[in-house]
């Protein structure tokens, strides 16, 4: 089934900007008097916040299934309750994370089998898939760099997280060559308005392709 | 990977006798000096409670996925933190209710595919299947004169509970006949001891086969 609307997520590391590549996206939506509808994994409804708090409060006493599964609840809602609406109303969805991180992570990880993770993640959002997956694509030393600020300590601590950063990239970077058609990978080492522009030049098709019931001019 | 402990679980609609029958097996089985676990799904554990919660307190407002969801991770770690060590520990584990209550329930209700329901139920679980599984078996009329006590009255509230009922029952029966060597079917209609009787002439033999720690004499 395909609705109207046009469902956009934005994957990367932390730091890697897509906070503010959502805020400039939804402002220039806003300018093309398009509604968005801003929201996030996890916890992007009440539902979603209670889950959270579960698997917060509930760290390294929670099984790695159930955490997985919990997560998995949490997106079945929010995509039955919050997205879809959104996307049949003809509305932009602008997500920041989805089932993109959920592999990405988990297969850095290396607890549970990534293909298994995607799988519960589609079963959840009855095979719900973006039409366009924005991946800011950062180096993970830039990328600890720029959460760590002026710090330049590099301990052992730091080195696993950088390890482990650079084995989420490799993740996103694997998920993007599988689905080209779906990923528009950028290097996020460029400035906001650059990249935002970039972005802007991949959206602008993609919402004269919709058939929205709003005036998309 | 099979522990030394006996897997146990109890099946059968409200009102089957499940609870009486755990006491009694449970007693029995002290006597032969077997240290016991009797647990329940879902709320075994804290976790459990604070998932059952989400799901009572959302009821109407969740999704038929994210509920699945949430009870198949109750499930994950319900296994994984008291199931599996008390297996591991050479412990009998009585548990009331496990995937075949998912599996008839969400079958008789015909909202998700049950053949899917029992692969998530698996996956939490990592594919533990008991040892047996004892299904009291119950005729919906039976069963809800138990439940109802002296009323009679037979609405169409009553009636559609009643149809319900019987969809579960019908789903158990299938289920037990897909896996004969797993299912002890026991008509429930008998007397509790008698049904005690026929419950511990099967676990008997399969306490002989476990090769337990404790003295199982």
């Amino acid at each position: 089934m395909t609705a109207p609307g046009l469902f956009i997520t934005l994957e990367g590391g932390d730091g890697s900007g897509k906070s503010t590549q959502a805020a400039l996206l939804e402002q220039w939506l806003d300018g093309k008097h398009r509604t968005v509808v801003r929201t996030r994994e996890p916890g992007g409804t009440d539902f979603g916040t209670e889950v959270r708090e579960i698997v917060l409060h509930s760290r390294g006493h929670i099984s790695p299934r159930a955490e997985a599964l919990l997560y998995a609840a949490d997106r079945a809602h929010h995509i039955s309750t919050k997205v879809r609406p959104a996307l049949e109303r003809g509305d932009v969805v602008i997500q920041d994370r989805y089932l993109d991180s959920s592999v990405a992570y988990q297969g850095a990880g290396r607890v549970l089998d990534s293909a298994e993770i995607r799988s519960l993640s589609l079963w959840a959002a009855e095979g719900l898939l973006p039409d366009l997956t924005i991946l800011l694509d950062l180096d993970e030393h830039e990328a600890r760099a720029r959460l760590d600020g002026s710090r330049t300590r590099f301990d052992r601590l730091e080195n696993e997280k950088s390890e482990f950063h650079a084995r989420v990239r490799a993740a996103f970077l694997a998920l993007a060559r599988s689905e080209p058609e779906r990923f528009l990978v950028l290097d996020a080492a460029q400035s906001p308005e650059s990249l935002a522009a970039r972005i802007r030049a991949a959206v602008e098709p993609l919402l004269e392709d919709a058939s929205s019931g709003t005036d998309a001019s």
